[in-house]
């Protein structure tokens, strides 16, 4: 064990545990995965790699406890942020543990229905989706060590790939617990995972590999140009920055139903997980009439949480999650600061020890021009409000104004407003969360990312897709044209 | 009018026209796309868009004397190559045309069924496919200026994405041709054509743009890294190299139904275009007990091939496309001959004046070690031919040997080795052709790319999907989850 990095405790950052660096024989992990993984999960039908999963999700169900303690003392996280984490994990777990069940006792998706490609139905062609033959490496970002493993190993377990997975060193404690829970349930070399320094991980790729990345875009970036990815066509879903819109419609009162959830949403987005979501709420579109009543209600609810050790019960908000966190949101703060005008938490800065920024929220009144807000994303508790006309079509072009986003979302209850809305801001978001009176009673809000529906933004939100129920296991098979005789066809799908 | 480069024809080299270099505004061109072009076709509706492309084939179809007889002066196309091209170009226009008009009065296409995902069904989610607001540049390859330009123009079109095209230079007469018969069909920023070198053309692309590019390895390397396509996450769809197989199953007797359709696909494959197809069969494998009689078979047809001037009724094969074509072909050979042994055509020397090259077929006993057959592509009328022990298995080894391809194919009329060898095969392939009996007559042979089924292939090949019905609209549409009450969601998608 050579004694760098360290993985640190997030309130007060001493030591809690050491990576070893090198030594690792990853040509070896690899072949390992290649030939014991691919053939174990190939063997298993769609079903049977559901109760795979199933086994998992009861593992982490089991160890609740015992991972939530780790994700506060390790992420910094209050028991509220981790139980996001850990049970976001286990619940994708066991839908596609669902979802392969209903999948049945097969190996091959098909896709679509068969056309006739000859003068008679009997020259036919029919699309399907088989498994990938390589290996799924998995770069995962260290604000969800628990959720964004499970979520990315789900699907590729289902689709028929074998995982090396490699979390977020900084916060690699909850998913180094979660794979010594899996160890035992998986078949070998199905499941692998790299704490530490990458080392030569990428060059082991070739093609029929896949790599699925969630994180910054300077590493995105890295991974695009990366000499192997690029020479061997290695498929590659990114996940990188997100300027995530929220809107409040023109029909809308703050003290509507309606209205409620646009303030309750926007003010979780910002506290929870300390505003470390790749899908919170980043910039804030309020109609002009309302904006000083927004604004304040904001002041109310940012004021009133407590901020300090995320294992004291009554704290709302931890710290980020490394020292290296704390620099970069507050080279953000102070670059937005400069370019827009204090609502609440001026520049979030917190006297005393561990890697705490609080609550900011800035202002500015020409959204549409201002580069702090809509090119730089803040990786923190800290969004940037400005009013506008209600124009749908203003609100659209603000989300647009992110270059590509994870998600958006509108809060209206005006049908004409929102269908505006919707077709023009819907090329810019893998999301759209359209907040109305109806639904607000039982929503789970924008931040959330839910495994029946697609996880991913266009532009500089990476171009990727996860989850989404069976779209999230494409990443992980090829889709083919079969074609020849129709009852060839026919009986090959079973 | 600068004078460099020219474009010569095929058979002698003499110029045939005179390109302008430089000159061009391409920033005006993106403008004019992004402001008049998208809005145009957004204004649309899917049928609309369809009736668009049924006039522009219906001109293709007024005009395809004088199509054909540009392909066989510029790209050294007998009349049945040219006629592959130029009417592989409208029947595609006129599929999506058809596509489109099912598609009906709506820019919207749903994705799967509505999710619940709430507490109860009122809470729900819909994925939606929606135009992306951007240009689509399309850089199209030597061997089909017309069904190249054709395939990629239909499928933006139709998803609603204005277009700029650029052709290969050396054989851009059909596809400029073509631009003149649409130009005056087509609205304002729709549809635009550069002819000549790139120039800046890449440094115009933005977030919510899409390139879609058919050709060779080294240009598909340098897009793949394009700062500008890195930064901007330009969406990337890429054709690439391809070492294409086809498969002699154990079962079948040379003298059969399913043996001749194996002999004529792959002759046919071998002289079509002259080889210059990125569907053309490359790797050969034949049961060892048939092994002789099948180059036996291949001998006598390649053996009364007619080659010369491709203006002549009684030629069957014309020259290949460039001087540098001859260069790179015959240095392919010399390579392939170094690692192999002569069945058919030495290495295809022919003396005289234009860019001829004879067909040449070469043999391994080892076809799996054989680095030259499965890893370079000779982009001529080349193809590596060697026995194996039926085994199915292998013979899907074959296929993934070739590291991803467009398309193979298969000759068998014994299912359960049918069953083998695509579960084996298809994560390889793009497209799996399997040749029988029953489909013999009226087979289109694995060479040639269809409307209905996917264009593409994973690794080498590049990892694109092109067409396929409306999975080729796809790459220029944006896909999105909306989230939100059931009955808002049910009314957005009409």
């Amino acid at each position: 064990m050579v004694e760098t990095p360290e993985i640190r405790n997030g309130p007060v950052g001493q030591p809690l545990a050491e990576i070893a660096s090198g030594g690792h024989d990853l040509a070896k992990a690899f072949a390992h995965a290649r030939e014991a993984g691919s053939a174990e999960l190939r063997k298993l039908t769609f079903a049977q790699r559901g109760e795979l999963l199933a086994s998992l999700a009861k593992a982490l169900h089991g160890a609740r406890e015992e991972l939530i303690s780790l994700a506060v003392a390790n992420g910094g996280n209050t028991r509220s942020d981790a139980k996001f984490d850990v049970d976001g994990g286990s619940a994708t777990l066991s839908y596609y543990a669902d979802l392969a069940s209903k999948l049945g006792s097969t190996t091959l998706l098909g896709d679509g229905e068969p056309v006739q490609v000859g003068r008679t139905a009997r020259m036919s062609g029919q699309h399907v989706w088989t498994t990938r033959r390589g290996v799924a490496v998995h770069i995962n970002a260290f604000n969800f060590p628990g959720w964004g493993l499970c979520e990315k190993l789900a699907c590729a377990i289902v689709a028929g790939m074998p995982v090396i997975a490699k979390p977020a060193t900084a916060t690699a404690l909850v998913a180094h617990r979660m794979m010594q829970l899996f160890a035992p349930l998986v078949p070998a070399g199905t499941v692998q995972m790299l704490v530490g320094p990458a080392g030569d991980l990428l060059d082991q790729l070739r093609a029929g590999d896949v790599v699925a990345f969630t994180g910054g875009s300077d590493t995105a970036r890295m991974l695009r140009t990366h000499k192997n990815i690029v020479e061997h066509g290695v498929r590659l879903n990114l996940e990188a920055d997100s300027l995530n819109a929220a809107i409040m419609g023109p029909d809308v009162e703050l003290a509507s139903e309606t209205g409620g959830l646009f303030v309750a949403d926007v003010a979780r987005d910002m506290i929870q997980k300390t505003g470390q979501k790749c899908t919170a709420i980043r910039r804030v579109l309020v109609p002009e009439a309302r904006f000083d009543d927004a604004c304040d209600a904001f002041k109310e609810r940012l004021g009133a949480v407590v901020i300090g050790d995320p294992a004291r019960e009554d704290v709302r908000m931890g710290p980020v999650a490394t020292a290296q966190q704390k620099r970069d949101v507050s080279a953000g703060i102070a670059r937005l600061a400069s370019a827009t005008t204090e609502v609440f938490g001026g520049t979030g800065e917190i006297a005393g020890a561990g890697y705490f920024i609080g609550p900011v929220l800035r202002t500015t009144k020409t959204p549409m021009e201002c580069e702090a807000m809509n090119d730089h994303e803040v990786f923190g508790p800290v969004a940037t409000i400005a009013p506008y006309d209600g124009d749908a079509d203003f609100a659209a072009r603000l989300v647009a104004r992110g270059h590509g986003c994870l998600v958006s979302s509108a809060y209206s209850d005006d049908r004409d407003w929102v269908t505006r809305f919707v077709g023009a801001a819907a090329p810019w978001a893998g999301r759209l969360y359209l907040g109305s009176a109806k639904m607000a009673a039982q929503s789970p809000g924008p931040g959330t990312a839910l495994p029946s529906l697609l996880h991913g933004g266009p532009g500089r939100a990476g171009g990727g897709e996860e989850l989404g129920g069976v779209r999230g296991m494409q990443l992980y098979m090829q889709r083919t044209a079969l074609e020849g005789d129709a009852s060839v066809l026919k009986a090959l799908l079973g």
